[in-house]
């Protein structure tokens, strides 16, 4: 048995969510059915991080075991082969157990993550930006909603930007980053946290708008943050606009990680 | 009666082409179906560039007359609610006769069309560009591209690049640039006429990439255009990465055209 690593990009748009359903409509499900095809027996993934419907990925990263012996690009081109164009395996490595015999694992290994909110700020919608940006009609101040997220960074309870159905088993999060940068219309949000509750970016995302919009000041996400309540925030902003972007792991592992988006902006 | 242009950006995967058919399932037909809801009359439209099934416009550039007296951005907002998010309307304006009571005509009025090919060069599909980019997996080499290139430049028989069902009466266009360039794994190229044949671009993209692969030396491309034969060119390359980009009108229609595309790279 040996343990593999695929490194997987999707448009979530079509798809309900990562995470297999009976329906067999999501992207684990679509991987799933292509990994069968291509090794003639089933094969069980575990992902670094689910995603919501509608949410996209740059890389995410999954493992699966198996006795077959391909060669790693064999595992690339033959599982695309069976994959929608929306869902695509971009790179396949073997990882073998550490110098301690720990074995790898997509999410325990994980260190960090990082998502990706692209927003298009324009008086009117973009129709090659439906679906894979947020829209904000209002002009938004960059500067102030950098202020704003300053607040978020360090070890807190994330209790204000928490879903309410999320199982995580600790509310307290470890954030490492959130920038905001703009490239003309477009404003791209970089979140990096050692873990994420559920709807935690997308809540942040909204909340840093109503900052960005004059509609509340950068301080009120340090009040919002205290308060410990989801109600003190902003509502939960649209899937569209949302990437996983990279799941950091000890270089130990040798992951062939890639550097950079397809999309220069991303 | 007055004369109001639009212009117009959509995403041409869903829907077969842009001239209506009896279907409806086209682009021309779901704007003249949202026009007729938000003016309560059939409105007959007349586009500067019919696209390709699968072919996508930054700016498309499209007029119809009405007697509706509504503000402009009335029509912007109120036809976009009946739009579906593929397919947007980013600006209106009544354009009045000349000085010497010539018409606007986005079709006849134009000075010259502008396309664009996105190529993901790269040895993986993109799972965030299907649909939105050719993909070539051997590598490209830009310069050998842009020498080819520079043969098209000028006045030319382009019947080599020219579809079998083509209907334009002169295989005979003004071409007034050609250009290449690398933005990471994509390569963009650009392309403006006075006019296209049908095909055109996707055929001059097909040989351009003939010559970044060194299948053939960048001089190959006049041997092409001199044969004014389609046998001698390349295979007519897929429209995914296609976009209609700008039309050029005379500055006195005085159309509040768009400087950029909502995407950095295009």
């Amino acid at each position: 048995m040996k343990r593999i690593a695929l490194g997987v990009q999707y448009v979530g748009t079509a798809w309900n969510g990562y995470q297999k359903q009976p329906a067999r409509d999501t992207v684990q499900d679509q991987l799933e059915i292509a990994l069968e095809k291509f090794a003639c027996t089933p094969v069980a993934t575990t992902c670094a991080g689910r995603t919501d419907a509608g949410v996209h990925a740059i890389e995410q990263v999954v493992h699966f075991d198996t006795d077959l012996s391909r060669a790693m690009q064999s595992w690339v081109r033959g599982v695309n082969a069976f994959l929608p164009d929306s869902i695509v395996v971009r790179w396949a490595a073997e990882v073998p157990p550490d110098a301690q015999g720990n074995e790898f694992h997509a999410r325990f290994s994980a260190r960090s993550r990082t998502y990706r909110y692209v927003l298009y700020n324009h008086p009117n919608p973009s129709a090659l930006l439906a679906d894979r940006a947020g829209w904000v009609f209002r002009p938004l101040d960059v500067e102030r909603m950098r202020e704003g997220a300053r607040h978020l960074i360090g070890t807190h309870d994330f209790s204000s930007f928490r879903a309410s159905g999320c199982q995580a088993r600790s509310p307290v999060k470890d954030m490492h980053e959130v920038s905001v940068e703009r490239h003309g219309d477009l404003i791209v949000f970089t979140v990096r946290a050692s873990a994420f509750l559920h709807h935690m970016v997308r809540n942040i995302v909204g909340a840093l708008i109503y900052v960005g919009q004059g509609r509340n000041e950068p301080d009120w996400i340090e009040h919002v943050l205290n308060s410990r309540d989801r109600d003190a925030a902003a509502p939960t902003f649209m899937p569209d606009g949302l990437y996983l972007a990279k799941i950091e792991y000890d270089p130990k592992w040798g992951l062939p990680q890639e550097e950079g988006a397809p999309l220069p902006w991303l």
